[in-house]
């Protein structure tokens, strides 16, 4: 198992976390290292569920506020281990979310009498299908290890605060024809042709853009994967397109799913899994303070993030972290030096009070 | 090694065939049946080039006929063994092709003196890629032992006379994109929603019907298969659609596939594979002299055979057998006892003068 040493600077950390390949579903040795780390520290209780590591202050403090990021990461592309060049940290995972995880971890380790209790909690599966989110089984299963008043998820937002999220829906729609021998197709449908119309209504489609809570929210509707085909003589009889609808959160998940059968309307959509959105919840006192204590101004959060999660379960959280979240799942993600110790100080600052 | 009676009845003798699994790759056991029985006729000379088994007259007739077929199938579909149901003769390869292997072996078996002199040509290899077909392996490396005025294919044709054959080309059209996160569609570009105007182009063709020889050729223009996509949260930096082109034998391989570039003209197409189409060469006087003796009116071939390999040759060559061509490959399979005995009966009395 690879060693963790919290208190070197949150560059090295930062790059030692990367070189731990956590694609999702393997995050275990990465797990196992972040759990040794954390037990060694003597003001942290630490628990560990499945590849989920939580440790958490108890000093009885008037508030308690958690502090999250998720271990997982996107399928590599050829980008480990880590580089440093330039004043950026440059490989998998870098930008999304390696460079926040660094940051708690240090906040962790080093700020052992914070001004509010805090919950760190470090989860897998997070890339993948929602049902297998390390914060979501978390939620269903031992929500109390989430109360909080306040939540902070150490996303990539460019070390801006990031009110709410939109909400995110996959659904396939699938095209039928039939079967036939290639040298005579007029015996059957050609399933991949008939799908002509749908991506055509998804190259046309004209995204909304929702204020919500003084915020604007910029929707998306996308194809993200498209299959069809029997073998190179065979006129196919399925084909499927699989689309990715990011919602304001102005609408419900049902909402969201009317919408995107409304608009393939005369086709079989078939619902893949969804994800509700999150209002951004600036109003609430903890949430303002918060920006307060950081001084920066709020923006809206297009990415779907587990804020939701938390929205759901009543606290009101925000999106905060190192890394350019338009570089997340690229081959060529990074993340500042400079946005790491910005982040660490002005964290450090709000959790020592 | 199973026994083969050629002077058993064409049905008995199709049964046996079939009841020899000679899947492509497996057909050393049929072959070495065949040959063995071919070998024990003195009339004919016989020869043995890998799994592929030759024998001919030699009768210094002055016209030299090619009857050939091949020996292997498709995978089996639980189609094993042969059944007899309603006067048609189940079980795989019973429709392709081993009831025209069983009229072929009839044919050399008990036409001792035929009026042209003919090369029986039995061939492994048929029903997989293109490099392994053991009778382009003979057009190769022995062309001496094809050399003939005219050749009949025994390929499933409903006991009709088929001339030509289509020429076939596979080819991907491949849709470059920009990958971005799902949430933040407008930073990249949507590789599948490219597709649309290519699946559009592909449902408005209208395929030619070409006429050659008096034979009117069909067509096809089609996509076979369709892939694109990351993960369900990336804008897709590419999509490949695999097309296949039935083109009519006016057409070169390479008149074919600038057909397919001129169609999808802005777009990159990378050509897979192809093989070329057979003119019917109904003129031609041998050719005419066989459709004449049959007494059936001829209709163009739609898909690709190894009547194409003769034509490269300079062989006119034409598709006549037992078996429904759409029951091809299909694990329901037969062919009708009926058709068996026809085609017996016609090519013998062509062959007895």
């Amino acid at each position: 198992m690879p060693s963790l040493d919290l208190h070197t600077d949150v560059v090295t950390l930062t790059r030692a976390l990367v070189d731990v390949e956590s694609v999702s579903g393997n995050e275990r040795t990465l797990a196992d290292a972040v759990e040794a780390a954390l037990s060694g520290l003597p003001h942290l209780q630490t628990g560990r569920f499945g590849n989920t590591v939580v440790a958490r202050t108890s000093l009885s403090r008037a508030e308690r506020v958690v502090v999250a990021g998720h271990l997982d990461t996107v399928p590599e592309a050829g980008n480990l281990p880590s580089r440093l060049v330039d004043d950026r940290i440059y490989g998998l995972g870098a930008c999304d979310m390696k460079g926040g995880v660094a940051v708690a971890l240090r906040l962790a380790a080093t700020i052992t009498e914070p001004v509010r209790d805090v919950t760190y909690v470090f989860y897998d599966c997070e890339e993948i299908e929602a049902e297998k989110n390390g914060l979501g089984r978390l939620a269903r299963t031992r929500p109390e290890e989430l109360t909080a008043d306040f939540a902070v998820l150490m996303e990539p937002s460019s070390a801006q605060v990031e009110g709410g999220c939109q909400g995110t829906l996959r659904a396939e729609i699938v095209l039928p024809g039939k079967r036939a021998h290639s040298a005579r197709a007029w015996m059957g449908a050609n399933a991949i042709h008939a799908a002509a119309p749908v991506l055509t209504r998804l190259a046309e489609y004209k995204p909304r853009q929702v204020p919500v809570d003084g915020l604007v929210y910029r929707e998306g509707l996308n194809a993200v994967g498209i299959t069809g085909g029997v073998a190179g003589n065979v006129i196919p009889d399925e084909c499927r397109v699989t689309v990715n609808y990011r919602f304001a959160p102005d609408r419900s998940e049902a909402e969201a799913f009317a919408h995107v059968q409304e608009t393939f309307a005369g086709y079989v959509v078939e619902l893949r899994d969804s994800a509700p959105a999150a209002a951004p919840g600036l109003d609430r006192p903890s949430a303002a303070a918060f920006v307060e204590a950081l001084g920066v101004q709020p923006h809206p959060k297009f990415g779907w993030t587990d804020v939701a999660r938390f929205a759901e379960l009543g606290v009101p959280a925000v999106n905060y972290g190192p890394g350019e979240s338009a570089l997340a799942h690229t081959r060529d993600e990074y993340v500042e030096v400079a946005e790491l110790h910005s982040c660490e100080d002005r964290m450090g600052a709000w959790l020592r009070g």
